[in-house]
């Protein structure tokens, strides 16, 4: 599993204080992000260096409680392998606990093409020690 | 159904001129907010006036057709009522074809209480012209 | 003078009902693309077609009156129009109140080019009808 | 001074992997909201428990060098204390060249009121080790 702490700034909330959902979906879409980075495969190279990249195909939230402004949020994202496609699960808790839980189903695409390609293995291989046993 | 049409921005777009999908996320909310005014129960009037709210606690979105800047989305929503929630329901269309669908599962519930209430009658009979058959 | 209406939605919102100010500045953002879409010369088209574009060097707003949930903001845009740069002015109003006004300082530059060239005729002909006298 | 360092996302970035402005505008405020909670003094802190805020009354922003996804961007704050108002000024650094810079003239206002107020001694105490000498 790969973590970061969101905290959820005052531009973040609503008339009672409470985060908008769109400002959560942005932060799970940034820890996708840090999560790519992190392992050496940051969005802008797979896609200008390498030619192919995840685009997403379905993405799925769950709001257990309600988040605060300047709640400490850990967001623990854990990939999911497929041959030709990847799940990034998410689950972000404060104070161990659980806020909201969510997922992204990412295929594996050649930049312009249509269907899917098997993930490359040095990608995969970068993503494995993340992956739930 | 409630429809409107959202336009895809520049500053939506990506390096291949593709919709980032927080972005769509955010046209989806915002249908919701129309709707909700639509009907003449804008979300400001809910919890300041009513009392009460229509939080999310689920959402899902399913991507067919990469969006591009330029691209004029039109969005229906159609509200599913239960006795306690309501789920909008989303499909998104360019010229006809399917870009994206997507649904929000909402609970009626009081201001700062726990637990589900139900629908108010004027909410319901609101909303109930823009339901399915 | 270019005009559209900005409805202020609930996720713009802050605790006090007032509009996240980083929520106007999209706004206004939004005012831009929409005026080049209206005028034939959507940022996408500049972009991609003519090897151009009007980046920002400066922009500037002052805030004169909080703005709520709900409120339909008349944002007027004119464009006043340099040899190499284009000055774009805002001006919000709801019910004839001004709310904030704002100016972005455009150049015009070729794509992956230093420095500023002249602005095409054709586009400053597409501009002009929205000038100040 | 105040640092803190902004990641350019892929999100946050244009067809050329350029950072959008309203994007910018985004860190700027995130930025603002991580200083005040830094010093102890986080937007919610003072709108609810001390009744009083700090609205902005002008944002100015200049763009000196267009940023790319995965810049590791030094934004630094400092504030310029008045009697009723502050002024945040900001210096945005990409290995050391300024990117952009921008203030934000905010005024302290007790919730509510019209007019402004001294900035309370406290909160002018927890600013000061920030400020220019």
């Amino acid at each position: 599993m790969y973590e970061r702490v969101w905290t959820v700034r005052f531009s973040d909330t609503d008339m009672h204080g409470i985060a908008h959902y769109p400002r959560i979906v942005d932060a799970v879409h940034e820890t996708s992000d840090m999560f790519m980075q992190e392992i050496g495969w940051p969005y802008w190279r797979t896609h200008e260096e390498e030619g192919y990249g995840l685009p997403l195909v379905e993405a799925n939230f769950e709001f257990e409680r309600p988040l605060h402004g300047g709640d400490e949020v850990t967001v623990g994202l854990t990939p999911d392998l497929g041959n030709r496609s990847v799940r990034f699960t998410y689950e972000a808790r404060v104070e161990g606990d659980l806020s909201f839980s969510a997922y992204e189903q990412r295929v594996c695409q050649a930049t312009g093409a249509e269907g899917a390609m098997p993930i490359p293995d040095a990608l995969r291989e970068a993503m494995e020690p993340y992956a739930a046993d």
